[in-house]
């Protein structure tokens, strides 16, 4: 647990899986932080102040020393409060734990995002392929373990929120076929598992509201077809 | 230094940026290794075996354990041999580290060579605009430190090695000015302690072979403009 002594700040925003990554291991270490909710269409001062890089979220602002990137995040909760450890102790695993969040980052979401959001049909199909080989890889790595991490919540379950979380909702306001329990039955029984843990259950943000958001926001891009 | 019992191989290819952090990790740390040179116009079974998601180098097998890409290796290798640390002890600075090395690969590494690499001029435009303010974060962060790890060549400085010895030979050949010592004299002060330190000089390609194997690259991309 944190300690009176300590000082934590989480700027968000409610729609963010890399937001609610941090979130996730805020509350496995047992973390009381005071949550800022950012208005990414019109940015605070703070954000602008303490992430100038790149000016998004999740930052962490930890006894006045600030921090962006949410995987850079979540390994730094992990190495300040050694509790619940969410990255394993062999070097070996360590790396192969950030291989495949990394990978979740560079292959998953920049491909399903794509996929979902444009609206040229052969940059869709594309996208939608490469999301296929993607969750592939990940559906083999999985093997026949509860979670990434084995029998705990580790690093790559946590960056795969995304998958757990945001894909069966853009795919469901899109109509279109991304990571279903037929392609994927492995990773999909792993996102089931995941999303009923009782500390991820609660730190998801309300389905609702975000659903809506997103469809609001592919209405406003595929008006414009 | 790594023990007689330590089997370790690298995959790479001579010009590739990403293998040259690898071979300086490795000779901060003294382990010896066998180096496999891969032709990427025709992959070696080895390497589809040993990096079947991403088939790039850098790859290392360490006692029949095979793991890619290049910032998680170099980590790995900080974690497995513990002399000479190339990542510091403390969590936010590490976590700046890992900041700061990702952030050359996400902001300077893809602007900086589609600077180079496009025919559009727009484009090209575009990209050098995106590489000064990325170097000028860097020129920022450098303050009046030696290295980016302080007195010593950290994760950082070698994620560096790109802009230190790359991007210069990339300008020459394109006739571009995107690290100058006018522009950024703190970074080009920083390049060029760094290209000297003993062991990083003693593992940066020959810089002949490259520049010409560029060179052509650059002649064939823009022949057909």
């Amino acid at each position: 647990m944190a300690s009176s002594q300590e000082d934590v700040t989480l700027l968000g925003a409610i729609g963010s899986p890399f937001v609610c990554r941090v979130k996730i291991a805020f509350k496995l270490k047992g973390v009381e932080y005071k949550y800022v909710e950012e208005n990414l269409a019109n940015k605070s001062e703070q954000l602008l102040k303490y992430n100038p890089v790149h000016k998004k979220v999740p930052v962490i602002v930890h006894n006045d020393k600030p921090l962006a990137e949410s995987l850079v995040i979540v390994e730094y909760i992990d190495e300040t409060w050694k509790n619940n450890p969410i990255l394993p102790s062999d070097p070996y695993q360590r790396a192969l734990a950030r291989f495949w969040s990394k990978f979740i980052d560079d292959k998953v979401v920049g491909a399903s995002w794509s996929a979902v959001s444009t609206i040229d049909e052969k940059e869709r199909e594309k996208n939608v392929k490469e999301t296929f080989e993607a969750l592939q890889f990940l559906e083999n790595e999985l093997k026949d373990k509860k979670f990434f991490g084995g029998e705990e919540v580790g690093l790559v379950d946590i960056a795969a929120v995304y998958i757990a979380f945001w894909i069966p909702m853009f795919q469901e306001i899109r109509g279109l076929d991304l990571f279903t329990s037929e392609k994927f039955p492995k990773l999909y029984n792993w996102s089931q598992e995941f999303l009923n843990h009782p500390i991820v259950k609660e730190n998801l943000p309300p389905r609702e509201p975000v659903f809506a958001f997103f469809k609001g926001l592919f209405e406003s891009i595929f008006a414009s077809k």
